[in-house]
């Protein structure tokens, strides 16, 4: 990370966000960015998610939408605190997210049910449909990703970062 | 990345976000969000951005401001356009990055230059001293960052998210 080293690195624009250009001008230095990792995981984050959008777009699902929609789904009763807890969303944001789905009659909360717990979150029969057809378009945004970052690295930068 | 296998693993929350709690209630399944980078590569890079964000919060330099800087110091003339090309930062939001660094006296922009190149950016005497510190402080926030995913592991996803 000292500047000498690292200035020898030549900028790599993301293939999709700058396409190549032949100029005489040198390539950009980086300078002591090629040291942070925030960096690099910001541009592919940002790749990914403009990816996952464009793969949604049909249904018109965020990645957020999506995570709070499969977390829902496959667990019952949650409530939101629970949810919030487990995807680390803050609050207040995901009270917008879920009355965005709620309005669009994809989830219902339920305000208190047999055992008590209040607030349960549920996915509706729509918002049942609608997931089912999301983790089509999700896998396939997936696939794709696999394609191009190749089976292992994509498998390892997976557990390197579940286990973070 | 079928939901049987994925649905073995349970959430784990990231340290900052989610303390342990300790309830009676089984842990959280993200079902098929276990195959998705995405959802994991966010978790990740806002921990890490919050993280800078504390570290330079001192002198109030954001990750994205930061680039900027270190990307103008680094090359000599550089325009907006390279710079937004380089950063993958749309020429609007930079165009506002750009005016904020302007604002608070760190960078000043060249309408016309002795070689012809219009707009070319430069840090003031200003920027430079703050450049200086900035780069310190973002140091120490790596080597946190160092710490916390082993020198190996950090090495790697650097080398696997740069070649991305």
């Amino acid at each position: 990370m000292t500047g000498t080293r690292s200035g020898k690195t030549r900028a790599q624009p993301l293939r999709s966000m700058a396409p190549t250009r032949r100029t005489a001008r040198p390539a950009v230095v980086l300078d002591t960015l090629n040291g942070h990792l925030g960096y690099f995981i910001r541009r592919v984050q940002v790749w990914i998610f403009q990816d996952f959008i464009r793969a949604l777009a049909q249904i018109d699902i965020s990645p957020a939408q999506f995570s709070v929609l499969v977390v829902i789904s496959a667990n019952s009763g949650l409530s939101q605190a629970e949810l919030a807890a487990t995807l680390g969303i803050e609050r207040a944001r995901l009270a917008r997210l879920l009355h965005q789905l709620q309005g669009r009659g994809l989830i219902q909360r339920l305000e208190s049910s047999d055992d008590g717990r209040r607030h349960a979150l549920q996915l509706t029969s729509q918002g049942r449909t609608l997931l089912t057809r999301a983790k089509t378009l999700a896998a396939r945004h997936e696939r794709q990703l696999i394609e191009r970052l190749g089976v292992e690295r994509h498998s390892m930068l997976l557990q390197a970062l579940r286990d973070f």
